[in-house]
């Protein structure tokens, strides 16, 4: 059976390919979609994911928007990597689809109170700040979501700061809260991301499936090489989000290490970073465990296999 | 015209009394009452709301359960001030009222949302974790309330910590984000209330009144009274909660100043800290303010006429 | 019998004429001068301290340099209150005193350690980055010390921040050092000095005196007072380190309170305040204490007194 | 020519072994040995330094105590790695050297000042707490000293929190203040001493040296591998502190790698983390670098070597 996925982001080119990712795969059942500030302002965000949706094809799944800014610190956008739209590269396609009328913190809250215990998991590739708000209006979702697997952090990597990453920089608070409740959180950070480069290879093979979509992705990563080229001296971009999908379709496409990740609130240069503890084996009750290692192939042809079944789209 | 305010609460027998003074004054009209978890757990102090609206006779208007933690930190309660029941010494009615069927947080947004721009200010009497959510959550309520008088912090004084107050050290965080918005927002902190005093002439006119619910004030103040003495060295109980109620009232009845606020949240022995900065004079666009001195006389006397008004209630 | 002090200082105006008070009030006996960088550089509060001597007639009496910045943090000065020379204003004569060759460091040690335990009380009036390493190098200086009369700090008055003072906050970390020690603290602050205020009476009283040192006062207090009505918005200048001198020549001249401090290092808002926990009565071992009223006619008494026993100088 | 050396130990197990390896290369001229609270009480540290000084045979060189307690924070020694002498094992002779009468800070100082500048190498093996006071007492050494190649710290590997080291962690400040001069700073931290082990095969070939120290350094490592196996699980134990005196030897023996690094001091998780930021080459005028991978063989026959080099010692 398919798991049953929300996925909150904030697109976002590796939002996007995350989004294709999640619905392509015939082993998730995308039941909400929710944005957050992030990349971009919420409202950039959101019209990015809806037309990320018409590209897709997407329909039947309710799309919801969240908070336009994080818990405790001022908005930190990424333009420098996503551009001013948060999407840009691509010319986007007027989005179709109407947002559902509910704020995302409480569409997140009514998914998951509708289904039964332990059949949604949340994927969040954003800020936690919408996240966080749900498990604290509602703290009963903390015991029923099935697990949390989040791109986010890094225990030996950072790329806003020297040891914090973007995600959890923007809103450390959240990602304390989310990390600290009891559902099983799997940080799929950029330890692990970092592998998940748009080599050649990898362009060649996307191109080869020859679709609207997959003509989509390769105009993403066309600038999103360029931005991670520029910005941050990567030969090719790696690409985050779609990761977290593949550790949902596929624990096996990478390996992951149990230990105890908490987020520091009050460094002066350390705030955001998510501190794993591996000095000794995880306790037997640690609910967080890190991605480690990618294999590389097997996640891009999860990927390439999407685009395959998500084919060409009717605008 | 009388002021519409939400009081959000944490009853606690200053809350107790708060709720009385509003509902009994004829210049406040309680359109909600919110609970949040401070003084005991959320459960104790929501089942304490409801037994003090059927002690006053209060009908009509909506009580809502709020978040029963803190953003960020651990709960902390104030067993040693308040007693197991977070309303130890009176013995409590059942309930007749129901719980609104809404968080606590959409309660609010709601009723901001629903009157008028500048017709409802918010009075919370506990930690400001339902405010800061219900601002986070539907970021428009900033420009709608006309204003929020606050009983939290202090500038000179601290109980929890040598400068820190209860209220606002529960949850820092979310005190933060509460006096960092754009409302008005009228601090009055311990230096106001521990001017508060219920000293024997104060408690001989409450007796006077000799009603039901002022023979409840009374059992409260006397609890209230011997654990002030106990725990923190107090002659006379310093009755916090009504001063922001007062204030609501008529503005006259205590002084206030001007000055720029902020909440320290990394201090080691600084944290929860209301930070008022009195170096200069406050700019024009200051939208903060600190209570300073209280007409103890006029306060008491504002208590002891709603109790009056409120008269003998058929339970 | 005179107090035997050892004035630690960063002249500064008001350090000038708490040498001058130190100098020429018959209580107190000058064993040493030390300078730290702190309103100026050290290079320059060192010459300045030996050019107010020679004003002063100063001699016999060992000067050193100390530390040229502070413990952990960036050097901080004060240009806006005492000028690019550290002591603008006046006219200053070449020195004529020569230099101890000892470190300030090692001049505070050997000072200590040559009397009798409970001879020598230390008098800093600038940052504490001297005496921090004092304590540090030679440890048993801790015990051997009668007092540390201090002006820094401020239970409730800041001028550097909101709630941190100049002497403090350019290096809490030595502060924390100070304060933590186990000998007899003072803390002249703030609170206290900003009644020390040299009003117009107090400067016709030092006129009054005709001699050169007295008419070197009048130039310091004519620019100090300048820049603070400029720089804080005083229209009298708060003279402040003479204060601490007069504690010691006088402890009558002021009230002081007991009460534990500490000192804050790592609030963001808070960063250097002195932390004063006065909600209860001082422990019986409480080794600190916080200056509280000043007399002033009493204090500024002192100051003149001084200016005419030390009369007027050969240059 | 071989390099001159200060080192700055708190013997200490791997201290011992370090200090054999210094005096025992021919590399190497050891010109002062100072001692520092840290694996036990100075007292302790100090006299097992000079007991080792006899068993090695280690006349001439001047050995003094420093620092008894590190800057700010309160003292914390190491009994589970390092027993209740600082040096459990071995049974230690009585001294026969006699301490320098200068304080450790002064002789650090007078040995730098009195070589030509490039001369000095630092080389501490403990917290950094006298070298810290060094250099803020006489700022000129940190331009005279060659560069200080220190024993602390990780970039990716902690043991006294989950990210950060002992000597480190012991005094933050004084880490803050030794990594932030402008001195070269060579760090040989956990990343690189817990490749350092003394597995059976180096137990062998020091056994085969037959000399009394080489016992000696057999029995500090039998203690040694016992504690570190229950203390924190390691199979053999990781040999810190020579590692810092193999790269003065020979650099090539590591590799390092030029990057930023800088001490925490307000993290909650974090505090005393030596944060390194690797995400961009190092700019040209970095001055610290980081150890990264050890040549375990070369490593160990240099220790071999020494030891052989000194051989038989006349008690
Ligand atoms: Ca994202
Ligand atoms: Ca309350
Ligand atoms: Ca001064
Ligand atoms: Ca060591």
């Amino acid at each position: 059976m398919a798991t049953k996925i929300i996925l909150d982001c904030d697109p976002g080119h590796d939002d996007a390919i995350a989004m294709l990712l999640a619905y392509g795969n015939p082993d998730i059942e995308l039941v909400a979609v929710t944005t957050v500030v992030g990349n971009q302002t919420l409202e950039k965000v959101t019209r990015n994911a809806l037309s990320v949706a018409r590209i897709a094809g997407i329909t039947g799944v309710p799309f919801a928007a969240g908070c336009p800014r994080p818990l405790v610190r001022a908005i930190e956008n990424a333009p420098d990597i996503h551009g001013e739209t948060g999407l840009d590269g691509p010319v986007l396609p007027e989005p179709t689809l109407e947002l559902d009328r509910r704020h995302a913190v409480d569409l997140i809250i009514d998914t998951v109170m509708s289904h039964e215990p332990g059949e949604i998991t949340i994927v969040p590739t954003a800020g936690l700040t919408n996240i966080a708000l749900a498990v604290r209006k509602e703290p009963r979702i903390a015991s029923r979501v099935r697990e949390v697997v989040l791109m986010g952090g890094g225990y030996h990597e950072g790329n806003w700061s020297a040891v914090a990453e973007f995600n959890i920089i923007i809103d450390p608070e959240a990602a304390h809260i989310v990390f600290n409740e009891s559902w099983p959180v799997t940080m799929v950070g950029l330890d692990l991301t970092h592998q998940a480069l748009a080599t050649p290879d990898v362009i060649e093979k996307i191109a080869a499936v020859g679709t609207g979509p997959a003509r989509f992705v390769l105009e993403l990563l066309d600038f999103f090489g360029a931005t991670y080229r520029e910005a941050q001296g990567f030969e090719h971009p790696p690409v985050h989000d779609p990761c977290a999908v593949a550790y949902v379709i596929d624990p096996s496409v990478m390996t992951v290490r149990k230990a105890p990740v908490d987020i520091e609130l009050t460094g002066s240069l350390t705030l955001g970073m998510t501190v794993a503890d591996f000095r000794s084996p995880a306790p037997a009750d640690c609910h967080t465990q890190v991605a480690v290692k990618l294999d590389h192939e097997r996640f891009w042809n999860l990927v390439v296999d999407a685009l395959q079944r998500i084919g060409d789209v009717q605008a």
